[in-house]
């Protein structure tokens, strides 16, 4: 519990009084916004006359004055003009720098601006802060996206005065830890979706080339060999064939660095040893080429659910009637191809149900409010039984294709075919790792267990720095 | 790093104790809590005799009695009867007073509850916590929803002693400032969706009147001209013509006040000059409007869907295969139609499929992933491509209908026309502001550039206050 | 604001040391983690010699002497073995210990592992931490899943040590209050969906009776009276028959424990009265059986769409085309027909359309932007508004059928009958608690009133601690 007298003083205290050094754009928003929160605002200028675009109730001093108004110094002004701080650094003994600076490239110097800043000026407490949000947002008060204000810095008081200045402005402080983490909170605004860009590579070369294969296949054939024009195909049937072949291969391909991973680790005999690289970087963005296999298993349900609609459908459709009544048939009843259509329907629709259940355990409030057992068990035997189902469905959409001559045009396969490949070898695999002898040694080596006269070996290896399934 | 040495007596210490004056409703659901949570609870109040109803455990004494014993006093009593706390300014010195209260209605008092309580007793430390949770959640444990407990004060270790009691108590504390900020929480439990209300009228104005519309052009004139009872198609055929419809329309309302802003900006040569209330308002609420016409999409996905489920669309099938085979006429294949229909189809579906990837990263949790230049990205340029794959939709639906005259009924044109103004002109101007030379413009003054000869106006004008895109 | 100098000493501080005792698996994924931040790391060891696991970097030393060299010590060490540490008393005085241990089963011991700890080591202070975390997710730097550090213990200043700790190893803190706590944190890794398994064990109860009854009905009927094999009907037309009448009764079991609590609450004249143990548990999982209901539903939707797709309803439409042709009749259009069929696709879809909306906002993130009144809104009147109209979708669905003898096979009811017995219900005690006069009492009830004459009985009642809705 607190003491039962708190120091009177801080009754009637208003928010304080923060220094801003520098005019320039996120100078004049931040002051303005800490005007709006109750601060009182100093600007330092090396020209305190030129002050009209300032907000109305702030002050401009030369910066040695100004500094000495506050014990929070917010530094506005571009690394490039930071030296001039050296030469105050009897006036900035003690006070907290506050540095808002970004770059305009990822690693454009050797050592942060942070860090350059607390090296220039060694007697203040640099804290980095605010760099990620943007003037834009701080302006307009309206922050659709992200509030968050990340922090760091070695002084944990610095921190907590930042921490409660953003609280007031109505932003949500992160302390991200020590000054070092400053050159990574520095490249954070450059970041254009880091983790998609592999597995947006991935997915966009499989649909090149699932479509280019699909068109030669279907269009081209057809176009040179029984001289039938069937472009209009393109936008739905060969779209509707090309989606859920990447759907099923890029989720095949989330499962398969696992898989990887654990046959590396039965053969070093030890979990001890790193990955090469490639595999790493693989299983960092398993998440995202599942959630991508998600996005294009929706189209391929969209796709799918309108095919009735279709006015080349609604044709085919009629002309099979008309042509079964002119030739006076009944269209007989086949309850082989009735169980087949609607298993094949039916694995399509569990499977996908599941795999948008997998979506949403991966959004980051519900990962969140799982335990680690509980994500596991989503993300792994879930996910693997979502891959069985839509493996599944895929088989059974081309049954027996495959030993019919007529599904191989020029040599190619049915697409579907192609799109097998990779899910089937990822469940054959699994089915041998999940045996009871192979299960039990990569359980033990996971625990930590190592094989004997693998030590020896592994110490000339590459690093004993541990690593992952 | 912390002391090697902590004092001992924090080892045993249990919870504390905590006083609460008032014995109604929420004084006796957030007192059983307290004692579920550990801490000690002592009741002040007027008639300590009185004590049935109170949660057992908790003891009862006077309040000038009650309030020595905790530092930590929360008055559960309403505003009306605070007076009683000035005779108690000796006793309350120094303590923590937690102000739970909440009005009747919002702005009911000049000043909010907790400062005119902080006027009362100037010599305690006022802490607002606890309005925003209700005592039915805090009774029942069963916080399906906010578990928040937002906090305001100007005292930094009365707030934090608020936060400790907040984690026992199995809440979210979440510290938003000084109490000037009250009179803001205060209004929270009386919000209804205020930022979703101007969407909300917005969506119904445009369903309402695109219903009459549409009912007017194809039922009312099919009963008027052709004699005809067309009024079974309201139920699926007119809302699937009006939810599209709302949905595009709200889609361009969305980038629509973005566009005005730049045109604004270009035209007063700065970013430093307030944008029209209207157009605040209207930015404000882009979100919610994007969200709804989500919504609408999402139902016309559906009523779509289900088209070839209808018994009237099964109806109308069959009488046309009928009259073929009557007529002895085959159904003509045009590649045309099939290009087109399948275009319209695919649009469609792109659109909204990216328009579901927008709504998800408006998400909460989600867009606090994102950085800045991610969350514009995703916002702006997807946004756009999702604007124009939906108009492009819009326009291979009708098709070359605007050049016939029977698109035309009553001179009202088709509806589809009706729902392209919007959208058509928000992709016009937006065409015209991403020409280099205009984007340069803009680009040049949202990063605080402004135009010569418009500081003087300027000065003259509104307010200096800085304002957004 | 802060004091104007900071300590020197802060500023070129490194993360300090943190001490390990034990060198398994968890110790030497925490050690190197550790290291990777920039803390110094000691493992204490009885065998200092044998360190080969170790993390490059980390010293190994007798655990008294490992001891002396950080405040912060990290017991990775069995609860079995804790015993040695009574041994180092004096060495340990005053430091931190940090609990990590789980049990191999919920509830092993009488007291959980931190309290034990802080039993036999009385003079340190005991932290429980980083026990939710798994030495996988530490070692491979991957923390998809949840980055929560729960924290208790006794002394604020020893949990503040850790919280650091948690940020610069790029995790995040939350204090989960006292050491009381702790049992509960060490049962929380053997959570598997504790709240979901009464809702699961619900929903497989319906599946497979709703399954048994339409399998009887529908498939073993034909089979024995009309001799017909109909089993291929068992994937889709089936399963679309089960999984709706599992969703509407799913749905009608989310509010009938609200309303037997009113009922209760009426009785009883109080709302200080425990409900029965099982009402309160339906009470608690009342959100869980709303997304599965959820999920039962989006099933059903995306069976009833692929209808037109399928081979068995291609070869039915046929048939009827064909013998409506040559028995050269005209299908008859039947305006009420149609807008049945209209109307109940329509409640359908809007229905489902609000039911997306309740499972949106039942996402944490999403209803902890909500304030209490929103939610309230939300989750009670939409939700009646759902049932209500899914509801209705049922009923036009059958709509006649209940008064034909054809609709009883067996003297057993067609299925939509059956799934609508509870949503019925539901709806009926709903429209008799918002009469005026009940709607009055109930509300007085929940905001404390009490029934005279009640009060009495009430004491010798089982406990007087307040309860919900």
């Amino acid at each position: 519990m607190k003491p039962d007298s708190l120091p009177m003083t801080a009754l009637n205290s208003k928010q304080g009084t923060v220094c801003i050094f520098g005019t320039g754009d996120f100078g004049r928003s931040l002051g303005l916004r800490l005007l709006q929160a109750g601060y009182e605002v100093v600007y330092g200028s090396r020209n305190p006359k030129n002050s009209d675009l300032l907000p109305k109730g702030a002050k401009v001093m030369p910066h040695e004055e100004a500094s000495q108004k506050a014990s929070v110094i917010i530094v506005a002004v571009h690394r490039e003009n930071y030296e001039f701080l050296a030469s105050l650094t009897q006036a900035l003994e003690g006070k907290i720098l506050v540095d808002i600076s970004n770059n305009l490239k990822k690693h454009q110097y050797t050592e942060s601006n942070a860090e350059y800043l607390s090296m220039l000026v060694p007697r203040a407490v640099v804290v980095k802060a605010f760099n990620t949000i943007s003037a834009w947002a701080l302006q307009s008060g309206r922050l659709d996206a992200n509030r968050q204000v990340l922090i760091c810095g070695n002084h944990a008081e610095a921190k907590q005065a930042l921490v409660d200045m953003s609280h007031s402005l109505g932003l949500t402080p992160v302390d991200r830890g020590s000054l070092r983490v400053a050159s990574e909170l520095e490249d954070l605004p450059h970041q254009l979706f880091p983790l998609w860009r592999l597995p947006l590579w991935i997915s966009a070369g499989l649909l090149g080339a699932f479509f280019l294969y699909v068109l030669i296949r279907d269009v081209v054939y057809a176009g040179v060999v029984d001289n039938k024009d069937t472009s209009f195909r393109i936008m739905i049937s060969l779209a509707n064939k090309v989606f859920p072949m990447v759907a099923l291969v890029m989720l095949a391909l989330c499962y398969l660095p696992g898989i990887i991973a654990a046959f590396l680790q039965l053969y070093n005999g030890t979990k001890y040893r790193r990955f090469p690289d490639w595999l790493d970087r693989w299983m960092l963005c398993r998440k995202q080429l599942g959630l991508l296999a998600l996005a294009f298993a929706f189209l391929h349900v969209l796709y799918t659910l309108v095919i009735p609609i279709r006015y080349f459908v609604f044709y085919k459709r009629a002309n099979t009637y008309i042509s079964l009544i002119k030739e006076n048939k009944t269209y007989e009843f086949n309850a082989m191809w009735a169980w087949r259509s609607d298993s094949y329907l039916s694995m399509g629709i569990i499977g996908f149900v599941l795999f948008v259940l997998l979506g949403i355990t991966s959004l980051p409030s519900v990962s969140n409010s799982l335990n680690w057992r509980e994500f596991n068990f989503i993300q792994s035997k879930l996910g693997y039984l979502t891959l069985l189902l839509c493996t599944a469905h895929a088989v059974l959409y081309g049954w027996d294709k495959f030993l019919h001559a007529s599904g191989f045009k020029w040599w190619m396969p049915s697409s579907y075919m192609v799109s097998l490949v990779v899910p089937c070898i990822v469940l054959v695999l699994k089915t041998v790792l999940i045996m009871p002898c192979l299960d039990r040694t990569i359980t033990r080596i996971r625990q930590g267990w190592e094989r004997q006269g693998k030590r020896g070996k592994d110490k000339n290896a590459k690093s004993s720095q541990p690593l992952i399934l």
